[in-house]
């Protein structure tokens, strides 16, 4: 992507203040965008002010609740070039136990962004980040995006509405919209208070507190993406014309168990982990191994991930030994 | 089934006062069931209360919208052996307008009354009417159980959320759930004063008044279910322990163009119809073609349509000449 594709755009990011919205964010002010960033800040979710600290005015935040679609973020809508739409609440284990809230978090959200643009911006390009979630056990690996959708727990049900959406919005409405299905995603600013946003970030905080930390069973194989890469996805998409009404998944550089991930941590850090057997409830939901082809990204758009776990690992780690107030529960 | 089956049985029907579920609230009262009708009597939505009074105080009405879930409803889920849930919203047009009420009254109705199935009454089998319309456009006829879900409208996104919770509950909670995607319903009792359930409606008041009805293109093919043969599927669903955790089709005796099938009201009427081109915005929610092999539920279950079109309809025909009162706008 040229570098001067953002300079001067107006550029919406939903979940602004969250673990990926922010980094994305930082990113489009350093390509010279007009950024507004829209986040709820609700507790259990990522956003976080001090996220976008290093920003300081230049990039503008309302902290309003999407569904509720006030005239100040209905007329960020109706001024964007590019929306990014990372608003979205991700936590499996959440959804089983709270599934009204998980509905409105996700689906009235998505709605209303979505009605929005329809009345007030329909030209908006509309960039949807959607989960592997959406597949539940894979039937067969790497997932491709044709893998049939059957999701394990109720967020994966929202996430597919929400795909849903997007697509017959650009098939009735005409909206210009791309669905990235993210997988395991990690790096600066992850929420590593608990294990909201993945296992990882719990591991994360421990590790860097020197308490061991649990690794449930761990033979389970994952892919995962550090967040810069994901980030440069979400601008490709956002910036080639063939995206549109496309859904793409995102996948890592490799496999690894999660008893690979745990050693590559314990090695960053000499923190040590204890392998448990996995929580029955807890298993209910759990998809087993996971890996992606990236393959329709790669050679459509030119997007590979270019950051190894053990790299990425340690760039998160350096981060939030430099940023320990980010992570005080 | 056996006639004893249903025998001072409890049984709950949500949209108990609409199309469908008053007719099986009906046909389960003189079985000799106990049956809740729990209807929010939406206005634009299928429920009168006229539709039960030949039941007199022989049923109970709760008005109250599921998603509020009040004491004497979750008392009603508490109590019951079985709930069929048909409180849906299903007009893809009004899906479309208001899609935040549409997720409203298909998805925050579901998850409350399957939250409530959980906590106060996991046993109780649960009969959920879905719809064809979650396949959208269909890649090849007849369409079978199989067939991708690709929605081609708000109320299909939502419809294949519901069924997903239904199956999710039945995986990680247990509970005994069955699932039927019905076809186009027609019958005694269904709404006929617009065409918000089937364009079948609209056309069989307008041929009662005499008044010439149109036919959009009607080269469309499409199967057709008489009321009382989709109350004979569900009640087999209710009551086949091998339903559990299945999703089943319902289909037509036969496969009938839209001009065939106006052909037949017109016949057995009198009054004419006319030949209109498909409306631009309605055509981009429209399915084309559809049949259904319900080759699942007449293997498993024993169930066939066993009411031909002109059959079904002339019946109808008689029920709302004689129920005129029912079908005032």
């Amino acid at each position: 992507m040229q570098h001067s594709t953002f300079l001067d755009k107006q550029v919406l990011v939903t979940g602004g203040a969250g673990f990926i919205g922010s980094n994305l964010a930082i990113r489009l002010r350093d390509l010279g965008a007009r950024v507004t960033v829209a986040d709820a800040m609700v507790p259990a979710h990522g956003g976080n002010r001090l996220h976008l600290e290093s920003l300081g005015p230049a990039v503008a935040v309302l902290q309003e609740p999407l569904e509720r679609m006030s005239d100040d973020l209905a007329a960020c809508v109706a001024a964007a070039d590019t929306i990014f739409h990372l608003a979205v609440q991700g936590c499996h284990w959440d959804s089983m136990e709270e599934p009204l809230k998980d509905l409105h978090y996700n689906c009235s959200a998505t709605l209303a962004l979505l009605e929005a643009c329809r009345r007030h911006n329909p030209r908006a390009t509309l960039v949807f980040a959607s989960t592997r979630q959406v597949y539940g056990s894979p039937r067969a690996l790497p997932v491709d995006e044709g893998h049939p959708l059957q999701p394990v727990d109720v967020n994966g049900i929202h996430k597919i509405a929400a795909e849903h959406y997007h697509l017959l919005y650009h098939r009735v409405h005409r909206l210009p919209v791309t669905i990235a299905r993210l997988t395991n995603t990690y790096g600066p600013r992850m929420r590593i208070r608990d294990a909201r946003q993945t296992f990882l970030g719990l591991w994360i905080r421990q590790a860097l507190e020197g308490q061991p930390f649990d690794v449930w069973d761990g033979r389970q194989r994952r892919d995962f993406n550090y967040v810069d890469d994901v980030v440069d996805a979400l601008l490709k998409m956002a910036t080639h014309p063939q995206a549109i009404g496309k859904v793409y998944n995102l996948g890592g550089d490799r496999v690894y168990s999660l008893r690979q991930a745990a050693e590559t941590l314990t090695e960053l850090t000499g923190t040590l982990h204890v392998i448990r057997a996995f929580p029955a409830d807890r298993k209910a939901i759990d998809i087993g191994d996971y890996h992606a082809s990236y393959e329709a990204i790669r050679s459509q758009l030119g997007w590979s991930p270019s950051t190894t776990f053990r790299e990425g690992l340690a760039a998160a780690l350096a981060y939030f030994r430099a940023h320990a107030h980010l992570f005080q529960p």
